[in-house]
């Protein structure tokens, strides 16, 4: 780096004698281009880390829905008073769970050009910017899905004596077992996404 | 802006007699005083409208904990099955909400002077980006608990057939209707969360 912005005296030594806006101009360039050489190359390392982690957060993404889609158990006694079967279609929140963190793998999936070009082009403030905006506002949509969801895992497993809700993991162990970790996989995508968030910011920032 | 830069062209003109050296200095120091005079200005709205906006979601994060944490009711009337009270320490969910929502507020606090910096110092990076990456943290900590009482609120609400979990707000309306406007005052901090992100995010990026 220091031997590169010697590099530029020498070679504006010669344009002394031209004129002031070229100077100027030159100048612009050249520095643009010193700016390209150190802080490219960290950025477009963080743009191939942000890549990375979004493709790891589609696979958490995909697999948290996919486990709390097909949490299902049945169970093979029945009573006056149990039920048959538990699915996550027997809670709103499960539901939505499924939806929401569906919606955020299709996020992801449709941010990679966006991250692409980031790679391409390391400097770029547009693309980041916008990646940080847009992910900003689906971390609080998975964290939404992950927490609501969590209430009601936490619920299902201690009850709650207060108001005569009883849990119902004693006799559903398998499906509390699998939205339960539904949840903590929704739960590490969002330490994804503030790890995104993070990269971002720091892309963005001025040398 | 465009006059500004025609100035500095003059300016220029009787320094090219100068070492080169020298010209870069100058030209650097007036660079950066232009993009004081320009990206400053609106960098320092952003600024000034980062702390109001601050000081809103204080007075909303504490409005919210105090709305749950005084969220009580009393029956005036009891059988062998209803309960006599409501509080918001019968939930789990509830109690974390408190907490949560509280040590938001308290960071909120502890933010405005690096907010305060950002005000006097526009072009600063270093607290901008502080601001940025704590404020991602503790939007997700906001989001969840604003989730996960919403999930328990709902559930107070509706009830669920499936698992005899029975609606309580028909017993608790004003219980219900307090722990309701502490959640929506909650994700009205979330919102003044993801505006706060998005202004960070603008005022770190290269002009």
């Amino acid at each position: 780096m220091s031997k590169e912005s010697t590099t530029i005296d020498v070679g504006e030594s010669s344009n002394v004698t031209k004129s002031t806006s070229h100077v100027v101009v030159d100048e612009k360039k050249k520095k643009s281009f010193v700016a390209a050489a150190s802080g490219g190359g960290y950025k477009r390392g963080l743009a191939i880390f942000d890549f990375l982690l979004r493709l790891a957060a589609i696979v958490t993404t995909i697999t948290a829905s996919s486990l709390m889609y097909t949490a299902e158990e049945t169970l093979p006694f029945f009573t006056q008073f149990l039920q048959f079967q538990a699915g996550y279609d027997d809670f709103a929140t499960f539901q939505f769970f499924v939806i929401a963190v569906a919606i955020v793998a299709g996020y992801l999936v449709l941010s990679l050009p966006f991250s692409i070009v980031t790679i391409i082009r390391p400097l770029a403030v547009a693309p980041r910017l916008i990646l940080l905006i847009s992910d900003t506002v689906v971390v609080t949509l998975t964290t939404a899905a992950a927490a609501a969801a969590a209430a009601i895992v936490y619920l299902a497993h201690n009850g709650n004596a207060n108001t005569n809700w009883l849990p119902i993991c004693q006799q559903f162990g398998d499906f509390c077992q699998a939205v339960s970790s539904a949840v903590v996989t929704a739960s590490i995508a969002v330490v994804f996404f503030i790890l995104l968030i993070v990269i971002s910011a720091i892309a963005l920032k001025r040398q």
